[in-house]
């Protein structure tokens, strides 16, 4: 982004501290990732290259400091599924100023939920 | 959702004030609506279903409290586009206790970028 | 769309049967539904204007002439879950002159896969 | 799959010749790659491995022998735009048995519309 547009961009985030910055930016790039490769073909076969694939797709979002994506489940070599919110593990970190948010979307058991968290804000 | 589940589910948010609650649950669904929706076959013929459909759709998300959505854009009855996220404005309210956020999504002609944003925590 | 955009858009399909064309647009309209709309938050309270939702959006597409969208399962009125594939029931007619191919996208058990195929071509 | 599924797998498509069942199949994978991977972010930065992530992703599908997926437009390092249908340009090679279709996405200008067509059946 040109430096014009960047103060533009910031200009409608004024009201917000680094700390609600940081969560809301990660809320974004969490529903996002989900919405936007969940029905994705996978198999053993491109299950790694889908996880780098959506590490680096995110990794253009406001604010994205560094993602971790890890497909879990009882994927095979000759079968694919459609890729379920719940097989997603997605360690996220968020960067505004000096603030630092580590964020999660993890399947819970007990809730039969792939839930989207803040872990920490430092 | 059961009460036992509704307390698993907010032991996961206990780090966070009201208003970063309410900021990050409008992230994720904002993120999420438009990530969702956005390729979907619109023409004049389904734009005001397709427009309730995702505000009902979102509705089911957690702390949505309202949502608005309009498809902006020069459609036509009898040729389709596939939505674009420039074509989206959307006002969403999110409820946490007694904290109110008003957000958006809508395209800014400055930047050329549909853009997400808090416009007032009450 | 205008009578010389028609032409052209035709002119693309001159090498395939009626029969062909039918089965290909039906192909397409059943994987841009499936991959368009998994993933979507619904609970008993958005079930039915989703399924009309995506009836409507596929209706713009190329050749069809009728569709009929069903989403199962054990949907709750209080807690929603993300669409999935396994859930869509779909019956697709599409009409290229005067061929009706009758297509079909349903979970089979046996395969526990959700299938597309074609029921029927008249 | 076993063989066993693949013999149920099949016998849903006892009613198409080889060659419908290969515009079938390419139809489906044109569609479901479209309104999956549309709106994922992409800049210069993730082009290349989003563009072998969709490949291999595709090549999960029933009878995909072959697919090259092309992002084009005037994309920037510094800044990402959301992954438009114009943007791609898609070659699919389908085999069944001895049948081979070659089929296409691309944005034609002349419909300013992104087709999905058959450019030939060998």
């Amino acid at each position: 982004m040109k430096l014009e547009e960047n103060e533009i961009f910031n200009s409608y985030f004024k009201n917000l501290s680094d700390r609600e910055r940081a969560v809301f930016e990660g809320g974004i790039t969490l529903g996002a990732l989900f919405h936007q490769f969940v029905g994705a073909p996978v198999s053993l076969k491109n299950k790694e290259l889908l996880e780098k694939s959506i590490e680096e797709s995110m990794k253009n979002q406001p604010c994205v400091e560094d993602i971790k994506v890890e497909i879990v489940g009882d994927l095979k070599e000759d079968k694919y599924v459609s890729l379920d919110g719940n097989m997603l593990n997605v360690k996220l970190k968020i960067k505004v100023n000096n603030t630092i948010a580590l964020l999660r979307l993890k399947y819970i058991k007990e809730l039969n939920y792939p839930l989207m968290y803040v872990e920490e804000i430092l």
